[in-house]
């Protein structure tokens, strides 16, 4: 039997942690070089002048590390089958070249598939944060996982 | 006078059209490995036993490219102040290699800021679209943008 975390492993108000991770100056410009060219994310001159007050990630980027922590630290464990898109996705605080971000991950909420037995979602509210525990990003997702007991009662 | 566009330059209802822009299979896999490092987005064979039934981008691939089509469509010709976050993102089919994206870009709603004279809102529809128009992601986003007159009756 697969070892993998299934749909009724995820328990509502569950809080884990992940990383850290650091954050550094030419990832931020070359990922902004290849997908978000805008001033404030590939120069320090540039940056100060705009509402970031400095060179900070674009938020895409911000997204991808989340995403990548969440694929490390839960999905590569799990009988995961993707999710159907993202809630809400807030910036909150800038991204700094030098963060040590986490990734903070809590259960919102698991509902059984009405119409797919095999499967079930659970919503996850995901928060990057820095290392004074400030979330510099949040977003709210629906993931699908396989349920160990298709159509059991839940 | 600049000659970027500014807040009073966008009207509602408006629709523009950017790309294209080929994605490769080598681009789709080369971002996965660095941020999303699910099977589905990494191999054929494996993504072909999954719900994408056959290899396709990370849906945070599709967001940064349509990301990078606005940046050089719209944002970078403006005078963008960033955007606060995102409404919602739905990845509604999958972006498979070989395919040529388009952006298509709605006003759908202009606001100025009520605590800031200097700045209003623009309100997008962004829709990442393939050769048949087919929407293979959607968003909604509100960008930050100058007003060529501050304060001035909206």
């Amino acid at each position: 039997m697969s070892t993998k975390r299934h749909w009724e492993d995820f328990v509502p108000g569950a809080v884990e942690i992940y990383g850290p991770r650091l954050v550094t100056r030419e990832e931020i410009v070359a990922f902004a070089a290849e997908f978000d060219p805008q001033p404030m994310h590939l120069d320090e001159a540039a940056a100060s002048a705009t509402l970031l007050g400095g060179l900070a990630a674009s938020g895409w980027h911000s997204c991808c590390l989340l995403m990548r922590m969440l694929a490390d630290g839960i999905l590569l464990g799990a009988a995961g089958m993707g999710a159907p898109g993202v809630d809400q996705v807030r910036w909150l605080k800038p991204l700094r070249p030098g963060t040590q971000i986490r990734l903070r991950a809590t259960v919102l909420e698991m509902r059984a598939s009405t119409s797919r037995a095999e499967r079930g979602f659970v919503k996850f509210l995901f928060e990057l944060l820095d290392e004074q525990d400030a979330v510099l990003i949040d977003l709210t997702c629906s993931q699908m996982i396989v349920r160990r007991e298709p159509g059991a009662p839940t």
